[in-house]
C-alpha cells in the first residue's frame, strides 16, 4: 500500500495568515510550517500528501469533488467556511472517500456561533483544539484506517 | 415572438457531480442530459436556451446581473446556496426578468437546514421534487408566461 | 396508457371564491374556469381527470382516502389547511399514489405562517407561484411520470 | 502625514449595479459616481483612496488580508455578505488596521434577516442609512482618528 | 338605514355548551340567551340578525363566504378556532364586510396557547374579557359604524 | 354497577384506514378488529361500549359534547388531531366524565410534531405505544376506575 | 347610584399627538376631541369623568395607585407601554378597580412588537381596532359593569 | 413459559417517599403497597417480580444493564430523572428487552419541565395519569406481549 | 439657509457620567465637552444647536414631540432606552423631522441584550462605535441632508 | 468607621403600596414600617441609613448616580423594573459602590417574566424571597462588608 | 426553642475544593472553615448544626428527603446541581421543612448556563454573590424565621 | 521525562458495555480490549496510564477532583454525561492539568441532543469518530504536549 496512498490536506479561508498573525489563538506556526511538518510525517509513513488553501469556497468544493481521481483521505481545515458552507457540505456527503474535520483552535470555547459546525455530520470524525497535533493526528489517524483496510483485502 | 425568446438556466454548486453519484436522491441522468433534453424541449417551443454551472457564488451572481441585456428569463436550480446566500438573492432582486427557482428532490422532505430558502421570496415561484420534470415544467412556464406577455402587447 | 390514467384535482377552503376576490392575489380566474382549463388539457393528453373543492378538513381527508381506487395521481391545493393540518398529512401518507402540492400564489413572498407547509414532507413535489400554470404543470408532471412508469412496465 | 495616507473603500456583492436599479432603496448614484465623490473628499483631504467592487467573497477576503500592507484603513460596505460571512470577519479580525461598516440604506428598516451583521462586532464601527453620506462620513471619520494617531505619536 | 341592516353573529366550536358548564370562565348565560339579548339590542336599533353556531371549521368558513350576499358586518367569536384556523382567517380576508372578533373571557389571563390569535390581523377589531358585554359593544360598534357609513354616503 | 357502566370509545381522522396500509407503524388489525376486541373484553366485564370513527373535527367535538348523557367514561384516540385541535381539548375540559388519551404507536419516537399532546393535559392519562393492548389497557383502567368510585359510593 | 359613578380614563406616551400626525392609524381626532365625547357620553349615563395623559411611566403608575381613592373603573390606554411595562401590570394587579385595556388601533395587525400586551393578563378584558369607539365601548361596558354589581347590592 | 416470564420493576428518584407525603398529587399508597399489588397481580399471572428504588441515577443504570441476564421486561418509573437522564436513555438503547415507561400522576398536566420525556423514544410505549393503575397496566401489557411472543415460537 | 437651520441634540440616560467613569468604554470626554465640540462644529456651519439630557424616557419623549416647532433635525444618543423603549420609537415615527440614531460605542461588539435597537428601524440611520466622531459625523450629515433638500427647492 | 458608614435604601415602583394591598405575595409590613425597621436595625450596627422610594425609572437612576457622593453601599428593590429597566443596570455599572438586589418574594416561583433580572449581574449579589429579612440581611451583608474592607485599610 | 433548633447545612459537588482552586471566584476560604464560622454563629444562637458536603446527588437527594426527621430548616448549596437537578427539586417539593438556596459567587454575572436555577422555584429564597456571607444570612434568617414561628405557637 | 509521566483514562457510564452490544455505533471492540491498546500504545511511549470507567457522575467527578495528585494528563470520554454534566465541567475547570475530550463515534451525526457538548469549553480539545483511534490519538496528543512542555523547561 505504502506509496500508492495519497492524502489531500485543504485549508480554508484565512488560513494562509497563520503564525502572522493572533497567535494567542492559532499559534505561531505559519501554514507552510505546518505543511512541511505533514509531510515530514507522511514521509515516515510512505505517504504522499498534497496542499490546496482557498480564500474561495467554490475552489474548494471542487477541489473535494475532483479528490476521489486523486487521493484516498481529505483532511479539512474548513476555517470560517465549517459554520455555513452548506455547498461544501454537499460536497463532502457526494464523494466517497472519507473527510476529517479539523480545527487549531478549540472551536467550543470560542464565539457561540462557532459552535456549530454544517460539515462536521458528514465528515467521519473531527478533531479541533490541539494546534499543529490536530492536524498530525488526523493524518495518522487515516493512515492507520488505511492501512486496517488495506489488511482486509 | 419565436427565435427572439432567449432562456437561461444556471445549475449551482456540486450540480456538476448529477448523475455520477447519489442516484437515489438526484437520479442518473447527468448535467449534460438533463441540458440536452431541456435544449430539445426548447428548440420544440422555438426558444433559444443557454446554460451555466459554477461552484462559485460570485459567478452566479455575475451571471444573474447580466442577465437581462440577453435572456428573457432565469431558470435556477442553486443548490445548496438556496438554503444562505443572500447575495444570490439580492441579484435575483435586482434584475427585473423573471426568475424561477428549481429543485430536483423534494427539498421540505430532506433535512431541516434544506427546508428554508433565501431565495424563494424573490422569485415568480418555485418547482420542486420531480428529477428533471423540475426543469422542464419550469422551461413550459417561462414560454408559456412569455407567450402572454408577448399576446398581451 | 391512455383512456384509463384518471387523475383526481383537490381544492381546499376558499378556494371556491376564486377569481371573484383579492384577483392582486389569487388572479382573475375562477375556480370552474381553473378546472375548464385543465379538463382541455387533460383531454389532450387523453386523461381523464376529476374535480372536488372543500372548506372542510374531513371531507378532503375522506377524498384522499378513496382515491386510490379511482385514480392514478392527486393535485392538491390544500390552501390554508397546508399550514396546520396533520390530518390531510397522515391521509397523503397512508395512500400509494403519488400527491403533487400546488399554490396558485409563492406562498415564501406572503406572512411568514405561510411559509411552513405540513404537507411538503409527504407529496411528491411541490409547484407554487404561477397561477393557472401552477396547476397546469402539476398535470403535464403527473402524466409523464404515469407514462413513464408505463413504458418500463 | 497628508499624503502618505491610504484608505481602501471595499464594495460587495450587487454593489456595481448601483443607480441602474432599485433607486427607491439605494439611491441613484451609480457605483462610479460614488467612487468620484469619495476621490474628491479625498483629495481634499489629501488622502489617497482605493476602489475594489467584488461580487466573490473570496475576493474581498483577500483584499481585506492584503490591505494592512498598503492601506491604513478600509471602508467596507459588504452588502449581502454582511448578514452570514464568517470569512470576511475572521479575515477583518485577522488584520491590524481598523474596518469601518458601511450601509447605504437603514438595514434596520428592512427585512428581519438583514437586521444581524456578522462582521459589525469586529469592526470598528458602523454608518447605515444615509446613502452616500454613509461613506462620505466614514472617510471623514477614518482621516480624523488616522489625523489624532499621527498627533499622538 | 334602519331596517335595512343586517348583521351576522357566528359562534364556533363548544359554545353551544355556554351556561350549563364551567360558568366560573364563560358565565351563566345560555347561548340562547346571549342570542335573545342581542336580538332585543338589535331590536332597539331597528336591525336585523342572524345567530349560526357550528362545531365545524368549514361550516362557519362557509358561513363567512356567504355573509356579504345577505349581511353587513359579522361579529364573530371563533371560540378554540382563534388560535390555529388559517382558513377561517382566509376567509375573512377574502370577504369586504368587517368581522369583529368576541371573546367571553379574558383570552391574555388564560394558557399560553389562547394568546395568540390568528384572525385577530385580518379583522376590524377585538374585544374580550366582558362575557356577553363582548358581544353587545360588538354589535354597537358595527351599528355605529354603519351609521356613520351612512351618513357620508 | 355491571349493565349500567357504558363507554364511548372515539377514532380520530385516517384510523378507518387501519390494518390496511402502514402496517409497519399501526400494525396489522383493522379498526373493526380492534372494535371487535374490545367489545369482547368489554363483555367479559359486564359493560357497554360504542364506537365511533370520523375524519370531522367537528363530529369528534360534538360526540365529546353528548357522552355525558350516555357515557361515563371515553377512550379516545385522537389521531392526527391530538397535535392541534383546540377545539377538541375545549370539548374535553367541558364536559365532567374522564377520557384517556390513546395513541397505537409510540408518539414520542416519531416526527418531532407528533410530541405535542394538546389534549393530554385535560385528560385523566396518557397510554401510547401498545398498539391495541394501548385501548385494552385504557378501557380495563376505566372499569377499574369506575368500580372504585361505586364502591365509594 | 348616577352622580356616584366616577370613572378615570388614563392616556399613555405621545397620545397627546392624536389627531394631528398619522391620522391613517390613529384617525383624525384630536385627544381633547375625544375626550370632549366621552364627556358627552358620561353625561348622558350621569357618570363623573375625569381624564389624564402622561408621557411618563412613573406618572400613569401613581394615577393608578391614587384611583381608587376617588374613581370606581378605569379606562386604559397605554400606548406604546403596553408592550414592556411591567411597573404599570404590578400597579394594576394592586388596586381592586377594574381597567380596561383600549387601543385606537388592531395592534394584532401591526408590526411583531405590539401584538404582546404585558397588562392585558391584569385587565378586566380588552378592546382595541375601532378608533374613538374602542374608547366609547369601553365607557359603556364599565357603566354597565357597574350597574349590575348596584343591582345585586 | 408461566414460572419463567421475570419482570423488573425500577422506581426512580424520591419515589420511596410515595405516600407519606404530597397525597394530593401521587395518591395515599405508599410503595411498599404498590410493590404489593404488583405482587399480587404478577401472581395471578404466574409470573415472577422484583422491585428496586433507588434515588441514584447510576445504581438504576446498572439495574438496566443487568436486567437482560435475569429478566424478560422492565417497568420503568424514572421520575424526575425521565426529564433530564440521557445516561439511563442510553442504558435503555443498549438493551434489547422492552422497557414501559410508567408515571402515577399525568405529567403533561404539571410544569413545562415535565412535559418532556428523554427516555420516551427508546421505550416501547408509556402509561401515565392513572396512579397505581398505571403500573398495574403496565405489568398486564408486558405479560400479554411476552404471552404472543411465545405463542410465535 | 445659514442661520435658520436648527438641531436638537438629544442624550439619553446615565450620559451624564460621561468621562468620568468607565472611560474605557465611553472615552474620556464629559458629556460638556462633547457638547462644546458640536457646538464648534455647528458654528462653523452656521447652524444652531441645543442639547439635553435626561434619564426621564418621559422627558425625552415630550423633547422630541415639540421638536418639529423648532428644529429641523435630531440627533439621538438613547443610551440603555435604545433597547427597549417602544415610547420613544413611537415619538419619532410620530414627528416629521429625521432622526439620526447615535452610540459612542459599537453596540454590536457588547452584551446580547445591547444588539438590538427598538428605535432604530424609525431612524433615517445610525453611526455607532466612533465616540465622539459618531456625534460629530451624524451633525455634518444632518447639515448635508438639509443643505441638498434647500438647494432642491 | 461607625458613623461615617451611610446606607442608601431604594424602594421602586409601587412599593409605596406595601402592606395595604396583596398582603399574601408581599407581607403585612407598609413601607415605612419596614424602613423603620431597617433604621433600628442600622442604629444598632451605628450606621446612617436614608430612604428613597419612587415609581420613576429616572429618579432611581438619578439617586444611583448621586450616590457615591454620599454613600457607601445601595441595597436596591427595583421592583417591576428589575426585569426590563437597562437604565438603571447601566446606572449600577457606572458607579463604584456596591450594590444589592433585593425582592420581598421569590421571583422565581412567580411568573415567567419575573425570572429574569436585568440588573443582577452589575449587583454584588442578590437575595429573595424572605419578606423583610431579605432587607435586614441584605443590611447586614453590606456592613459586614464595610467593615471587613475597613479592618484591611 | 433554644437548644432544640436543628439546621442542615448541604454543600453539593465540588464545593469539597473550596479555597484551594479558583480563589478569584469562589474566595480563599476552604469548606471546613465556612462550617466552622457557621458552627460559631450557629453557636451564639443557640442552635445546632450539621454539615453534608456530597459530589454525589443521590445523596443530597436522600438527605433532603431525611431532613425533617432530624432539621427544622435546610440551607443548600447546591452548585452545578443547581441548574439540572430535577431530582434535588421534587426532593425539596416533597419535604414540609423550608429550604434556602445559597451561592458562594453571582450566579448572575457568569456564564448563561448558570443563570438558570431549577431548584428556586421550590425554595423559600435565594441568596447569591456574597461569598460565606451567603451562607452566614441564609443562616440568620432561618432562625429569625423560625423564633417568628415558635412566638406564634 | 518517561517513566514520570502518568494519564488517567476515563469512561462515562455504560462505557463497560462496549463491544458487547450494538456494535454498529461503537464497534466490536471491548472496554477492556481498547484499556489494553492503549497501554500498549503507552508503554511505547514509557509513559503510566490508569483507566476507571463509572456508571456514577459523582464517582467521576472525584476522579478529576483526585488527578492532579497523580496524573499529568486526563483523557476523557464521558458519554452521555458530555450532554448534561455541568458538574463534570466544574471538576475539569476547577482542577489545572489539561483534559481531552473523546468520542468513540461522530456525535454531530446522532440524535440532536448529542450535538451539544457542556464539557467542551472547558476541556483542551476534542476528538470524535474514530472508533479506538480517538483514544490513541488522544494519547499521542497528551503525550507529545507533555514532551514539548518538558523541553521547555
Amino acid at each position: 500500500m505504502q506509496s500508492l496512498t495519497k492524502i489531500l490536506v485543504l485549508h480554508g479561508p484565512n488560513l494562509n495568515l497563520l503564525g502572522k498573525r493572533e497567535p494567542e489563538i492559532y499559534g505561531r506556526l505559519t501554514l507552510s510550517e505546518i505543511n512541511q511538518q505533514l509531510k515530514n510525517r507522511a514521509l515516515e509513513f510512505g505517504v504522499e500528501i498534497k496542499f490546496l488553501q482557498s480564500n474561495f469556497e467554490g475552489e474548494l468544493v471542487q477541489a473535494i469533488q475532483n479528490a476521489p481521481e486523486n487521493f484516498d483521505f481529505i483532511l479539512l481545515n474548513a476555517a470560517a467556511l465549517t459554520h455555513y458552507s452548506i455547498a461544501l457540505r454537499d460536497a463532502i456527503a457526494a464523494i466517497e472517500i472519507p473527510v476529517i474535520e479539523i480545527h487549531l483552535s478549540n472551536i467550543f470555547s470560542r464565539e457561540d456561533f462557532r459552535h456549530k459546525s454544517v460539515i462536521a455530520p458528514v465528515c467521519l470524525g473531527s478533531i479541533s483544539g490541539f494546534g499543529i497535533d490536530s492536524y498530525i493526528s488526523a493524518l495518522e489517524i487515516a493512515v492507520r484506517k488505511l492501512r486496517r483496510l488495506n489488511c482486509e483485502k
